[in-house]
């Protein structure tokens, strides 16, 4: 294989792709992309990918300019065309996986979406898959029969508020109790890094003659900075309540590390709450709004660790 | 196999699919679709599906509720879902089927979409694919290794104009020397239809020093009824400048028969133009605009050609 | 398909498969089997599969005559047989799955092993798998691409304890967070079949200072009979400790209800334990004592569930 | 990979093989073939393939020698006999494919013959195939889901006939409207070679009450030369019909500009035809007679575009 | 599927088609051949095949008009034609299956051209493949893995000389060591319809200081019948030192029985060979002379085996 | 791909491991196998594979702490493990393959194990298998389509005896007709390697009236020493019936190669017998007994073939 890697980043995930570029001292590779009165397109490489080790970046959100759809198909069309143009290997990179939560049957004839997604990446020849902290590991993990490579941030969201909370005891939240999992890896991660071990606890809805009663909180919180772990935040509505149960619960004060910030509808009410101290997500979807505005909302860029993978995966 | 068929229709090809299930005498099937948020969906069969012979109705081009990426994600996941629900065939019925015009690679590195559909709709399971007029007949029987089925409107269509004709001499015309099997094949079905043995004729860009010249008219016109025959029409531009081209060398009258009316940006033009006698489009796709309007568009129904497909994949 | 369904039940798993096939109003099909004194074997079908709609059964958990590995090969070649045998449809029935926890990676390199088993049986030219309670339901949806259908024994359960219990007030406990879905599951059908509307509670170990401080009871269970809903009894150790966190909380009784009863080494601490009320396990696994020695333990039979599983697959 | 390619050429491709070794400087790879008396063989390469980068060439047109099937099937079970031995990639090489013609349905039940070659082609392992001026170029992009290479022989046309042209005005005509694509193609060249600027003009057959009624030029000739392009030349009827059309249109002088010279019966009229000023064809097939025969004929070798070919696809 | 089998045979198998069509009471399925001038050829139905039981027979022995690979293009093609035109099931019906002799690696980078063409009728979509005595079964069981049913003439061959032999002591003998597992089946079949249980023996090249030292006769022939054997006949030399062996052993008379009758150069000598008493061979490939010329041959036909097969396979 | 290759022995086949790695001047990669309590276990690589040539050796033969089944498993297992961790190449080492024997349909049926392993092995992504002396080589050269490799032990054995042997005269046996391919083999590495031309001979079971009447040996073996050539010994009693037919010609010694010394019971007797001057085995099994006890039986080690064929498929 020829002695670099080439990286696409196709249309909307530029500036990611740019920083991840930057990260491995290459430019972006060039490509075409024509958007057709009917809503069909037409995207090429224009630079040779014949023998080479190619990489295409995509973050499957769908935003203003194209739904998750649209972005979803120009990535599978695009893998199509480069191993079809002679690329030595083809890697997708997708700082966010779409349709990870449709991810089991829970009714009759239900779709397994997560599954499906999978066949169609392999149907188009891509020969590895990366993806930022999806929302079933389990599923990602069956779902795929090609090689994955799965990412996490917590590494960076530690770094990133340690030194804000010096010597303050701790608490690891997950706001609910499927979410455990991923705030034992945070919490390894924590330990790792600080040599603190704090503990952890957990929300969980409760029902009682059928109805939910309420939040339990699992785990003393009690004069501890309470940081909530999750992959993703839409609404905000859990995320704000899992804060004010924290704060009932006596932690005195409350950070979110969540790596996707997906702030869909209503979300604006996260930033003027007072309740929270700060939240973290990573730049894998594009923001609405300027996190920098209220001075709550910290943006990490985890370009870093897609360049990482990329070197990991060329034995690097 | 159980002894009637299963026929869904996904949104927004609804009114057709309904069109189809009278036809076969059926209702159509029950399925439930939810949209999220983020643009992500799920949609599942209400009904039934193990064992029985399943039908997945959707026309596959962008309106304003769902680009057409989204209408072939949908369907894409939406057949997967039967297949594992344990349909014992699945059959997509596509009065449009989409990117059928990237079919070949003109430049380096272009991607060859059509043969991409194919590969995904092969990879989600299905057993066979209906399609009305695709643009190249030989990519697309290239393209698809499961069954197909290739239906076209001529018949209709012929039915539709003859008593309008009546004894008058007709001329055959392709807006272009690509269109020119089709035109034959329009033609045939005239032959069969009526008796009559018309001329064929065609029209062609000619470049001069690098320039497009003007339009050729290759074939006899004068005092005949001109029958422009093509697979689309978008912009209208392509059309109308084979309507002039035809009254310029003489021809009395000039019908249009095209089976996918998009009717794009522009397309109004249409609508008001004096020397277009008939322009007959199908319902495969929804027109944006009532075709009652001018009395010069005709919408001629193919659903009952989609059910005479299910019936003869039936072995009725 | 001839007019009635060839049942196979492999070498270990024939009590079960009379007892599916008695329902199904059929004999067991005559199979040969041979052991090798190398440890090879080899088995046929002594009767005729060609273009029938075979079932074979086999309950996936070792013994003493055959490793759980002996049994997986023993029934993954036996597929391929009747096959090759010209079967129309072969489905595998498993009470009991093999390596179902190993479900997604946790460490580097780690396997996936749900997945490899699936791509196993895919490999043989199974046509569907149908089975009883897997650990992990999304590992499961997302592993195999051929068809599946997942089974449960909640309302089996249910039925079994309801009079016992009567009107006095129930909670339903899982045994830990992971668990909670499928304690929902079990409280759908209760309400179902009971109208009751009981509140639900789980068990999750808390982590301080690095250590587990203990095990956290969420939810009420003040003067309420306790079911604890597992998919699967090893050692019992798990199962007691949530007994005892049970009664402590001030539960009156504790009933368990648990798939599949492996009854491990140190199980026998179970029966003879005072602060169960009853077990309930079906016979999903042979059990390695007679159950119904202290009359703690009631073994469900799950064959009906198989045999109503085949008639849904026929379309019955 | 190793550093050099492994060319093998299959019996009566041979020396068109050594022309193509040459050019890459190094020496077919050695074989043995042996035919047996039942018309079956068996070949196998008498060089180490394994760990290398293996072309085998044939040139799938029959010859008194063996039929276009022989030489097909010979082809296939070698790309697999080297795949087998442990080929690191197997390119086939291919100056005239075999069924090109049958490219699409146009009649009920019709055969796809262009897709099931590619189909055959990937069952035996091959890693890309490369082919000269195929018929139907949206056929081949679709019917073959390896890699693929088309190469085209234009330049090599355009630079043996352009001094002889010298400045005298040029027209590039197609036989017919389905090769005009082609004539663009060959047009595109000229005018990145030459600078010149030539009309294009076509030829197509028309119908007239049900009659072929002659031969329609599009396009200016008076006085110019007229360069005739096409794929391929059996028997000569359609090539020689096309030369008086031109001449009847006024062209000064006609050249020919052809692929495949497959000079079937009846083609001996092509030498001595006094109308067309030269004919030129490549070596892509071993032509019956010795082109330098009258003058007319130019046998132009493409031997040069497969060494080129090789070497793009090893990156050099 | 439809109630009738459809049967077409092809080009050279015609006459042994319409017997196994007389023995199933239909009549062979039209369908149209073109060979084209260059060795090229279409092929298709003429009946509608969709949802059908399509039976494909050709027996894969080259003749005057086509070669065997002629032959094998020709199935394969229409295989795959049936099958895109919507048969239910394809199953190719062979009395003489090419290539069945390179069954595996003797050298090195040997093919193996029985599983290569095994992987050749997979590419195609066959179903199942039905094939009279095949050389080395082994090869046959492993090469494919679609369904396959192999069939055997002992039966018809036994029936066929059993009166002729009355009483006189038999002795069955494998002209080669290699072929005393098809003897012993020989003798199984014998056994089961005559209650005689002869004894076996066969010859065997010895080789001593490097030469073929002479052919050794393993089992006593003294004033026996003797009952060659073996899979085919092509030159007869074979055959003629095995008669000459059982005749110089002592053998009354030598009868051989031998499946596929290929008669290659040389084959004459065996017609009027007074030491042979009687060859039969079955009509699976068609033989270049009249078998009754001499007395000594006898044509057995198979067409009712096949007609059985198909039987079977359909579940009769 | 990284300068080294990685070679994984798994448990049981370690000591065999280490002798290779020796040779090929490597240690072995580490690995962790954990075996729970239930009989499932889970095992992983703890070196980096990813991007790099790795090979898994284990020898598929059955012992007190693992049955045949359980080895193939956790071997096809580790293999799909290497190949999701991202490994170049996987390549399975199999001293011994299991299942070889069950190679074809004998009844109806009947397994064909051997293609269904090789399906299973392909089933995990394996890119090349390597096998020692397998039972039937035709069934192994079709049963797998990925890359496979046959080693044979026979310049080992002769470089082992022929000093002892000396210049007395040889001939080769083989203890059945089946095995005389075999046995020819090992002739012509004897002639390679002593310029020695030895007669062959072998042995054959004959029928006389339904029973098998003796041992037939064909060829000269009088004052010879015989060498008797076969693949495997497991009980011992085949081998000794050839031992004694062959004294009973004349023969003044008798030595056994035979690959695979499974000593199954019963083959005890194989030690303590005089009439067997020597028997070589190699380890490609872990033999039950010292074989140097009674100083017959010599163990030839096949470390170094393995070792050759990692080299070879590096192409070192």
């Amino acid at each position: 294989m020829d002695s670099k890697p080439v990286l696409f980043a196709l249309e909307g995930s530029q500036t990611f792709g740019e920083a991840v570029a930057e990260q491995l001292d290459i430019s972006l590779a060039e490509h075409e992309h024509r958007d057709f009165g009917d809503g069909e397109h037409k995207a090429r490489p224009l630079e040779r990918v014949r023998g080479r080790d190619v990489y295409v970046l995509h973050t499957l959100f769908g935003d203003d300019n194209a739904s998750v759809n649209d972005k979803l198909l120009t990535l599978l069309f695009f893998i199509a065309t480069v191993r079809d143009a002679g690329a030595a290997r083809v890697t997708a990179l997708l700082p966010y996986l779409a349709y990870a939560r449709k991810d089991r049957r829970t009714k009759d004839y239900d779709p397994v979406t997560t599954r499906y997604v999978g066949q169609l990446f392999e149907a188009m020849g891509v020969d590895c898959v990366v993806a930022l902290e999806v929302h079933n590991r389990a599923a990602f993990d069956n779902a795929f029969r090609c090689r994955t490579l799965h990412l996490e941030a917590h590494g960076l969201f530690v770094d990133e508020i340690r030194d804000d909370i010096g010597d303050r005891p701790v608490v690891i939240v997950s706001p609910d109790a499927g979410g455990t999992k991923r705030a034992d890896r945070f919490r390894d991660v924590w330990v790792e890094r600080t040599g603190d071990q704090p503990p952890t606890a957990f929300l969980e809805k409760r029902r009682s003659e059928g109805e939910v009663s309420g939040e339990a909180v699992v785990g003393d919180m009690e004069d501890r900075v309470a940081i909530i772990v999750d992959d993703l935040v839409a609404g905000g509505t859990t995320l704000l309540r899992a804060v004010d149960a924290c704060r009932r619960k006596g932690a005195s004060e409350v950070y979110g590390v969540i790596t996707h910030g997906l702030f869909g509808e209503g979300s604006e009410k996260l930033y003027d709450n007072e309740t929270m101290t700060r939240l973290l997500v990573t730049d894998s979807v594009r923001p609405r709004m300027e996190p920098g505005d209220t001075g709550k909302v910290t943006l990490v860029s985890v370009a870093g660790l897609f360049a990482d993978a990329v070197r990991r995966l060329r034995g690097e």
